[in-house]
């Protein structure tokens, strides 16, 4: 399991509506291959950056798969007007996790 | 629920000493209160580069209850001595989430 991070920096007054955007297109990613899920998150220190989120199989299923669908396409009509700067991309595999017992 | 994300770089060629002493440290932020769970990840486009996840309560558990107890001295004993620079740290509040059905 791979995680995508995508940061990304909203226009300033815009946090409504891209935040609107991103729950509207969560399906989009639901649907297509290899996604396991996503979450949104802000970051708290830095005005107007967020972070996605996106469990993928493997890094090809983001990168190959999903941005040359018409669902990529569908994301970026949805949110792409709300961004500052082009997304800063990383992938991540997880090496340890461990958690306190419930 | 708060993400604290810590972006680690390790000196070229120590990567197995830090990632052990990831896994030996782990014990001490499970039993930190506020702490729900821990994880290491590897940045894959970025060489020496990781990311270390920690859950926590609220944001001061990490920066105020965490830092100021003797577990935080024993975690930087254990890998501190693996670090490039100092880590970057930022924190997240989760605000949307969604899963593919198992």
């Amino acid at each position: 399991m791979i995680l995508e991070v995508a940061e990304i920096r909203v226009k300033r007054g815009h946090d409504e509506e891209f935040i609107d955007g991103v729950a509207d297109a969560m399906p989009l990613f639901l649907r297509a291959k290899g996604c396991h899920g996503i979450s949104l998150h802000k970051v708290l220190e830095l005005q107007d950056v967020y972070r996605l989120v996106v469990k993928w199989d493997t890094v090809e299923d983001h990168t190959v798969h999903f941005r040359n669908s018409s669902e990529f396409t569908e994301w970026r009509r949805l949110v792409g007007c709300y961004f500052e700067a082009p997304p800063v991309v990383t992938h991540l595999e997880q090496l340890l996790e461990a958690s306190v017992p419930a």
